[in-house]
């Protein structure tokens, strides 16, 4: 029974029915290769696990510049070379730095940077609005540079959706060095907004940091035993690696012609399995695609 | 450093400072006794999987009652002492039931139960309405019997949110026996609302679902190796089970007077680590609150 079957009964339908309504993915696949964006390498931090696993974050350095450029001198200072994942709290973040939580900060980052939460309305250009409500914010919308945003028309900000990555803090007014991130691995904990910096995306391998033990400590997912402590073999950005060892991937670009089709899409689904299209659709279920150009 | 250091920080706060708002978790536990329902062992299942990780679903029989006796007669005929997680799709769903998808149905069941989707506006009673918008429903709210329902006035439905269950099924008009069942282990895929036939909910034990490795077949996070799946030991009802070894648990009464100060808290969270409060609140975020009493 199930979902396994769908592609097969897809398949044998009649010819004479009428074209299937395409979906959101196959929109994005027929689009042409100027509707597709480059990710520079420069933006790109990978995250490589002892065990082999790796994941691929796209880093937001356009909204926070300051913690995206601490980020990129971790990376490079090595300061991230017995790092690990000691938090994993289930539907909400997994979280990686340094567990000690003693190591003095990495030379020539910025130890207090500013509360990058937020930026003026349209500071960043202007966003391709989005026609589907949000529970949280009146306006959204998607940068031309690939980034989906919430606001209210005086400000804008980055929603945690599932993937985004933000760097975990302290007490405000404190808002964290970058040496500490987290990925979201839940239900967009979109309270978050407006009071983490969100750094980035992670866009490639999200399962070597979704699907990894839950911790138990502190009602907040730490792992209670050190041997739990997932270690992470390096985090590099991808533009440091020589040419041939790049990832590269490119995101469809929400001023393309074809990108409101794709929110149609996924807000209207048609073809045989479904019966009531919702007329509706999440902004964390309206993440911008990304394709991967060259893996790994 | 970082979130580990909340309840540490906030233990040390001058004793001359206003008192902190309350979360949700606090006025839960706070609230009176009448405040909290008894959930039925009839209406729990419980699952064991081979390696002793366990989840408690349950169930949701007063809104898919054809879907759930097939549920409770699939439980008690044994047909799932060979049943296995077959299916892990990240940001999805976790699948499980026949994996072979050619065992004939369990005897007794109801082969081709009716579209249980949805039921005309407060035909299981008058819901406690839920005053935060929502991206896909007009009315949201909660029934007394402890379940988040989404509407539009005329009809009501279950929510596909992190955690909820629901019936595996292959192209409609087929809505799928009970035999196969997934867990939302992502962002609420809220398009599948109206769309298959919502059973229960996972109130412990998620990460035995939700922290598995993903599966890589067919575009859907299929186990393409058999070995790849996750035996389940036994699935039973928890009303089934010697008295003594029953879990018992209780939810936060929907019309209770302290649950509206749980969805206000929800919202507009306090104390020293949020700044911004998000006058706002999915759906998805506000999940009936559910303790344990007796655990396994």
């Amino acid at each position: 029974m199930i979902f396994p079957l769908l592609a097969l009964l897809a398949a044998t339908q009649a010819d004479t029915a009428p074209p299937p309504k395409q979906t959101s993915a196959q929109l994005a696949a027929a689009a042409p290769a100027a509707a597709w964006g480059a990710i520079d390498p420069g933006d790109l931090l990978l995250i490589e696990f002892a065990d082999g696993g790796r994941a691929v974050v796209w880093l937001a350095g356009e909204f926070a510049p300051v913690h995206v450029a601490n980020i990129r001198t971790i990376a490079r200072s090595g300061w991230w070379g017995d790092a690990s994942v000691y938090r994993v709290q289930d539907n909400y973040v997994t979280q990686w730095g340094d567990a000690s939580e003693k190591k003095p900060p990495a030379a020539g980052i910025t130890l207090d940077p500013p509360a990058e939460y937020e930026w003026a309305w349209g500071a960043h250009g202007r966003a391709v609005a989005n026609p589907y409500r949000d529970a949280y914010a009146r306006r959204t919308g998607f940068t031309a540079s690939g980034w989906a945003v919430a606001g209210d028309g005086k400000a804008q900000w980055l929603p945690h959706c599932y993937g985004m990555v933000g760097v975990a803090r302290n007490l405000a007014p404190d808002t964290g060095t970058g040496g500490d991130l987290y990925a979201v691995i839940g239900h967009a904990p979109r309270h978050l907004d407006r009071n983490i910096a969100i750094v980035g995306r992670v866009i490639d391998g999200m399962a070597a940091l979704s699907a990894l033990p839950r911790g138990t400590g502190g009602g907040l997912g730490l792992y209670e035993d050190p041997k739990q402590r997932v270690p992470i073999k390096r985090i590099v950005l991808v533009a440091d690696l020589p040419a041939a060892e790049r990832p590269t991937y490119q995101y469809l670009r929400p001023d393309a012609p074809v990108f409101a089709a794709t929110l149609e899409a996924r807000a209207n689904r048609g073809g045989p399995f479904f019966t009531v299209p919702a007329g509706a659709v999440d902004l964390c279920n309206l993440m911008v695609p990304v394709r991967t150009v060259v893996g790994r």
